[in-house]
């Protein structure tokens, strides 16, 4: 049964396995302790640290081990914005950081600071420069992912943290999705990982700040982990964690080779096999086994249970998935498709046969709920008018639907406006116009309620 | 090779040992998804959450799972406190908390806030009508310990929370230290625990908050645990958790009957092996598998080490340990002793032969460490007049020690003055008198810098 959704988690490695049992034996008591059980475990998470600040690249005192990735973010924004407090309060990000990036950012912002979203091009990319432009004198801190955890592209992160030391800002560089497949560009003041991306347990994060950034640890005092994630340390976990980065990057370079071929295979081969679909994110800068695309006239929720059911797990950006309600803020601020989003990212060991199966299986799911939904045919019908389409209360991708059914209705010039009030349809008819050749006029509020979307044919 | 620090750190259970390596398999996955590796794991979180509920005494969607006993207090607190700022900012807490708690205090108090906390008596027990007097109308939260960390003592939770009720200011119950032996009384607002306290796997906390009682998850915004808890769930080691602390409480009864034993065995022979000693907490309203005990003239490192060298592991809140400089804040609200202090916690399954050989063990280990300190014998000698005895620049036992060495060097009515700039001084000289009915006269600033110690020895 494949599992393509690495990007969430990454099942258990042998290896961390391993270490995690055998660390259960000698690493549960207080590592504060002088006691020999206490100087054992002691002993067992020096040695994990070690192992860990080898990988990141960095001083194993610069390097502490919070519960998960999220809260070495969070830890992590918090610290570096109140130890420049001083020189400021704006927090300069990339639109399509981790969401935990994000939601320390409004935290900042409910708490009376800034935070400035530096755009992305239709890769996911930012723009160096544009970076560069953002870090203004009063800038406390910026972030930016190594690479995009929905669409897989790199951010040009040494390009940034040139363009950040110029500036006297310190960088924090989210390595999530990266940390497994190698080290991260130099440059970078604070680094963040988490364990269970690169195939280690749940529980452990990661959060190095290089010597010499200003850092004030926030929250309630606490002695562990140098005062930068208070509680007591799991040990099992942190040895597992660090044994299991170690492995995965030993295997790293020959399974990014073989990945990447398989991701090419994916890219290139679902817009030949499935009409109306945008692959998204960038061809070459990008994570080996990490490929997104989307599908028009496709509910992500319905094509996720659809290949559940042909026993393929993905996950999806669409709006439309019991989880969420919004499309996904990265494909947003991408500007492209969000409906029928399929994110595929492949575990360490993925076989060649599990994508070809996956291949063969895509075309007939994305058929069957584009049929089930009504998806109009290409065939050509009698044009009339500018014509109005009543989409208010449907919920993506219908609006999308029904404007590829009507739109062979009007003639060459003429215009279908579509009224929608789900989020989605404002991040999808312009991409839906964009990949069938109509012009997007542009959007007004409706009189009857949610937004006018204004199509005109011209092809 | 005994093992007595489980207040510190219990050894795994079978049960969480047999749960984790099971829910590897099963629980890796994120919880979140809708594909079958994702259900499976929310399957399992489910489940974990009923069987912890069941054992807090909760509903399972008043419970979340947090990395750490000292995170879900940090949280909790803050929660809480922020839940009820229209009311007031004040906290209410026992001089005898956990530093997690007191440190979630502190940085309430550096954010503006109040922090009061209620005295205790000699067993280290808070007065319900004291603790009542402290909840004034601008309370927003108070806090008490189901049972002390350091001595054991259980503390009046029933009482205190019918005096919250009374007051409209919720209850926060640390229990800690005592989940695996049983529910809290009724009446608490939040209950946190930590899961390697009772043999679970570290990075396991729990945070309970009722139905009803008014609270703000502080921090930046996070969809998992109902936004009480960023980071993704380590679910292995949550089943682990879950199914270790149903399996301790199974057990609970009749091991809290054995340990009591062993414990009243302790209390009552150390005292009678070993001259000087003062066994402190409340000798029945205790835990069961908690002793902890002083030693005039002995400082507690030396007396770990040796302890250690003889195969027992035991802990100290001693000032003269590595990890501290101060003494425990536990022994300082109770007025007690702090020197040679020695710390006892049972696991589960201790023997009776253990039990005996420590018993065997500490007197010559005592004997030995005051030996070497060159501890006065308690033959008289010719009486002088007042005397001052230096010890400025001596860490703790020393000046107790040089108080003894010279108290039958002077008449009865006469004073010794201690001159002693370690802070523990402050503490033990008066515990000294109290121990040896002498008459501790009070202190005042030394000229010659530290404080002096005035005694006057009456017998």
């Amino acid at each position: 049964m494949p599992y393509f959704d690495a990007a969430s988690a990454a099942p258990l490695h042998p290896v961390a396995r391993q270490a995690l049992q055998a660390a259960l034996d000698e690493g549960w008591a207080d590592p504060a302790r002088l006691y020999r059980e206490g100087r054992r475990a002691r002993l067992l998470l020096d040695a994990a640290r070690e192992t860990a600040a080898e990988a990141v690249g960095c001083r194993p005192d610069e390097l502490v081990f919070t519960p998960s990735g999220t809260r070495a973010v969070h830890s992590g924004i918090a610290g570096a914005l109140a130890g420049r407090r001083r020189i400021g309060s704006r927090l300069v990000v990339s639109a399509v950081e981790h969401s935990s990036v994000l939601h320390a950012g409004e935290a900042h912002e409910a708490a009376g600071g800034s935070m400035a979203q530096v755009p992305v091009d239709r890769y996911g990319a930012v723009d160096p420069e544009v970076f560069a432009g953002a870090l203004t004198p009063d800038t406390a801190l910026a972030c930016l992912q190594s690479a995009n955890h929905e669409v897989g592209t790199e951010q040009p992160v040494a390009e940034v943290a040139g363009a950040c030391r110029e500036a006297g800002v310190p960088l924090l560089v989210d390595a999530a999705q990266s940390l497994g497949w190698g080290r991260v560009p130099e440059g970078w003041s604070l680094l963040t990982g988490s364990a269970h991306k690169w195939g280690g347990p749940a529980g452990v994060g990661l959060l190095a700040v290089r010597k010499g950034v200003r850092f004030a640890a926030q929250g309630p005092a606490d002695e562990r982990e140098s005062g930068r994630a208070p509680g007591f340390e799991n040990i099992p976990a942190i040895v597992a964690a660090a044994a299991s980065l170690r492995a995965v990057r030993d295997e790293a370079a020959a399974e990014a080779v073989r990945l990447r071929a398989l991701v090419d295979r994916i890219r290139t081969r679902v817009p030949e096999l499935v009409p109306d679909v945008e692959v998204v994110g960038d061809p070459l800068r990008r994570l080996p086994h990490l490929v997104t695309f989307s599908c028009l006239y496709v509910d992500g929720e319905t094509v996720l249970a659809e290949l559940d059911r042909s026993g393929f797990s993905v996950s999806s950006g669409s709006s439309c998935t019991s989880s969420t309600l919004t499309p996904s803020h990265v494909l947003r601020a991408m500007g492209v498709l969000s409906e029928g989003n399929v994110r595929v990212s492949l575990p360490a060991g993925t076989s060649e046969q599990d994508v070809d199966r996956f291949l063969e299986v895509l075309p007939g799911v994305v058929a069957a709920v584009r049929e089930h939904l009504g998806v109009p045919s290409a065939e050509v019908r009698p044009a009339a008018d500018s014509l109005v389409v009543d989409a208010l209360g449907r919920r993506c991708p219908i609006p999308v639907i029904e404007l590829a059914k009507v739109i062979g209705d009007v003639p060459v010039g003429a215009t279908v406006t579509v009224l929608a009030d789900d989020e989605a349809a404002r991040l999808d008819i312009p991409a839906w116009c964009e990949m069938r050749g109509q012009q997007y006029v542009g959007e007004s509020p409706s009189p009857k309620g949610g937004t006018a979307y204004v199509v005109r044919r011209v092809s």
